[in-house]
């Protein structure tokens, strides 16, 4: 059982013991400035609709409008910086250091944190590094009743072939999740990601990735990561960079809590 | 400005720029369970409504479920006990003692904390322990962006004659916000209260303390506070006494945010 | 929400979610050693039908054989000594000291530790003073999962009139649950110890106190504890003076686990 | 001599002088989820007759009521990960880190814990780092009461020449007492398997590793290893992959606790 | 069970089994340099022949050459200092504070430690600070492992009535025991010494207190003492008075390790 504290924000979370729809803005810590999101506070204001926000450390004190009042977004805040997120710059190896401590992060005002750990690496110590880092997360997590949300990437990102990514994600999410991970958040795999919910003993979050053509198609990745067992999702670009992220997220809302068919939904709030 | 965690949550305690209705159920602490408050968990449900609940640091393990939801009461925790609360032994002394840290607080879901600071006791050096415990809460809470309300209880409660009250109410509101104090609870002390919130440098919260006659004399209470400057009150056995809290609740939140006259909203929620 | 262990403990404790029988062998920190008493390690090999058995801090390296098997009974280690116990020296105060740490007592091999708190004395620093040992007690617990019992033990034990000592426990269990204790052990009061049960948010478990005349009164005492609504009972004198320990031991599960009738089983035993 | 709550917990794994069969159900730290191990929830229901069950630091949270009654099996907690153990990989080293403090595992419920060593690596410096990792984890336990396994696991697990095998395992038990483990964990070497505990001052645990082509084979393996003096065995997919491993555990407990014959007792319980 | 390095410094001083010969030399502290006592250095040299010699935790560092080789008398360390032992001021309270901490009196050169406890003091708080002072010495002495005497001194010390000194030590010894003292040091009482020696579940060593009229009224004592049950004698002025000291060492010995006849072995060593 967790204790209290974390009971209380995880349940706050999944309000109403429904799926939750989370917001990602922290790419510019491995991208720089991402089209659409050149200022950060106008980008977060237009989100305000989302369950929570995954923040960098360093962007609450420029962002703190959108989670000052009562029923805001909850604040994630990601603890380490791991060298694979660096796709832009071909980076094949998973070097996880922390960036802030958990109670740094309540400082700054988060509810949840999030920490990855990337494994399969090209040196072994990589790996045993990575889960060192990880686990002094899970540590600090319970020491304060936050929960920690691992975040299972594997080093080199979606560009696996379907097959090795659905290995390495269903190893990967067993793996943090006996670390001490209260949820995961991780790749939609494909037409096995119900494997991957049924073996993973917490709450699984599927992250949108790569911006997709259409915004109905959003929704419909919404869709099968719920129908497969996921317990939300948790999208950047795919929301950040449509045409009104506000529209966008109440369709998501229907889709992800309400179970309702991404199409009717899609053609509800006229998204292509 | 606060650090930006301490910011979001007192923003959230205020949502909207609104004035706040706490309701406390800590009397268990000192006058063990009163009528009306046998079972904590039963309590707490019928007052939902309140933008937050300041409860015993052993309180929340029992009372998860009122806090569980988005946009759920604020959980204010508190952090010390003094034995000049202990009001049904008569006892005249303050002895404060810390009973949780702010840490230990956050474990167990407080998004707000509180302390008391009583001087003027018989013995110096009990004012300067007490000084001493209350400044050790301001660092805790500070380490974790975690507001900090500093409740200033004259001992001997308010047994005192109105104009000593008021002096001694009017010093200790600066002393306790020069201390560190984020917001002050402290007793309504009548016709200059206007003069304790005008020279307290952070938000004031009136206290309710003992139950009063009718219902409506609690929101006319709670309409003169607020005139007098105040930014809330914090209701205990006004409310969990009251024949229906929820309604009280509501009519309190009319009177307090939005500044309707009391004897109105009396009459709107047909209260005695 | 406990954390693991301390559910884990706490289940063991209350197996199968039945009452517990716990027996007390500390008396020697505040008596010496009582007749019946004086060799500690074969006492306790007489009462190895208990839940559990509570002990000194400096006791398990003498009496460690008992708890040496699977499903042994759990360790109490008591983690503070007060003046008020030493009631053959007519003590009037009640000065809390701590004599062990919770992580010591784990140690020595600790399932579960207590905590005495007790307040209205003479001085009210005392109280506050108690007040702080017993919380640094509950943090201690906390932070290593091991279920804390508080006692309440009002100055003065048993000797009080009926009425006050109702009131004094009615008000102290309630203290000691807001403070955060996970279990409670108290003096039966009597009639309305039905009141204080309920009034109490954690297991209440009844001592036993002095030995009684004969051994069909302790049964009958487990009986309308229980039927009171304690959770369990803590018995020292009149097991361990008890003619057959052992027997006695069967004949109190029977009352406190299966509610059967103390009439009966005292026929059942041969208990007089 | 070991403190007294060491001794304690340690004749509660041998509990009445008896061998120990503990199950191992952490795989999925390394492996992910395996065959038959889905759901951890439900295979630990599955093994509640063992005397122990060997767990990762995040899933006791998971599975808390197999260990939450009087006589359950004791709660092993694994305190570091080694990259050796990712077998799949195909990793050649051994990098030891730390996932969890013994403080932090007895909060998750843990009443031993295991912490592996593995030397002879690629580097020398990794030798010598593992040395470091599991030397804290002997002060820490030490430090509680608690009692460590070490499990000696050479890099490359057993896929080594026999002899090669004898020969590392032979040392590194030694090495791993010497450096303070109470109890040692590892595999079962062939004929010369007790030379291994002859030389080992603490008791061996032999391990099962891969899963067996027939159940009688497990019986086998546990009668030789027990012959050859080991003091209990670690089984994991060799009987959570069983058909019915509460039978295999019946079977498994006759032939380490009681020494029959382990084809007679195939016998008896029906398995191939 | 103690832990090793405590275990195998009781075994030094009881060696070989045999009941322990200590002499005090720590008078000093309370009585300043009494006849006989004006060099320490030159009386320690005549007592070489103790087990174990007794000091102030200001005395090793002009007395070494005595603890000094192979073999030597075990060094035991005084680490609190009780006003009560200030018995030519006729004090009449028991005020214990700590001198010395375990680790510094190691430091020193201690192989055991010494902290005494009074309790029945004018006024109950002592009693409890007491408490206090010692168990902060089992804490200390327990982490290091070096075995702590507790030294059982009533209030007042041996000018109580007889039975009434009886009746406390016989209170005092076990409460020590039972707070963790891992030997106890105490008056001889009379007749009914032995059952504190029954009663008590640690090692008693009877103290020799003032000097006697005759060197053969020492070995007499001894005798009475170990008769009733204790492992062993604690002489002062009895031994350091006495005409030739390492005479009188060596009868003692006969009468504490080998039980021969005091009469007999003062006739042999000619004492009077």
């Amino acid at each position: 059982m967790p204790v209290t504290g974390e009971a209380i924000r995880l349940s706050r979370l999944f309000s109403e013991g429904k799926n939750a729809v989370v917001v990602a803005v922290d790419h510019g810590l491995y991208f720089g400035p991402l089209p659409g999101m050149l200022s950060l506070p106008e980008v977060i204001n237009r989100v305000a609709k989302a369950d929570a926000i995954l923040m960098a450390p360093g962007s609450p004190t420029h962002c703190q409008s959108v989670f000052s009042k009562r029923g805001a977004p909850a604040m994630i805040v990601r603890l380490n910086w791991g060298s694979n997120y660096a796709a832009m710059w071909k980076y094949q190896h998973s070097h996880s250091v922390p960036m802030i401590s958990v109670a740094d992060a309540v400082a700054q005002g988060a509810d949840l944190v999030i920490s990855s750990l990337s494994l399969k690496n090209p040196d072994e110590a990589e790996d045993a590094h990575n889960v060192e880092v990880f686990s002094a997360c899970v540590a600090q997590a319970r020491a304060l009743g936050i929960p920690l949300i691992g975040e299972v990437y594997p080093t080199g990102g979606d560009d696996h072939a379907p097959e090795e990514l659905q290995d390495e994600i269903f190893v990967g999410c067993r793996i943090i999740a006996e670390l001490g991970a209260d949820l995961v958040k991780t790749f939609y795999t494909g037409k096995r990601f119900n494997e991957i919910c049924a073996a993973t003993p917490v709450p699984v979050l599927a992250l949108g990735a790569k911006k997709l053509p259409k915004e109905s198609d959003a929704l419909k990745l919404a869709a099968v990561s719920i129908e497969a067992g996921a317990r939300g999702i948790v999208y950047g670009r795919n929301v950040i960079q449509a045409k009104d992220p506000d529209r966008l997220l109440d369709a998501l809302k229907e889709v992800v809590k309400d179970h309702m068919a991404p199409d009717k939904v899609a053609a509800k709030y006229k998204l292509d």
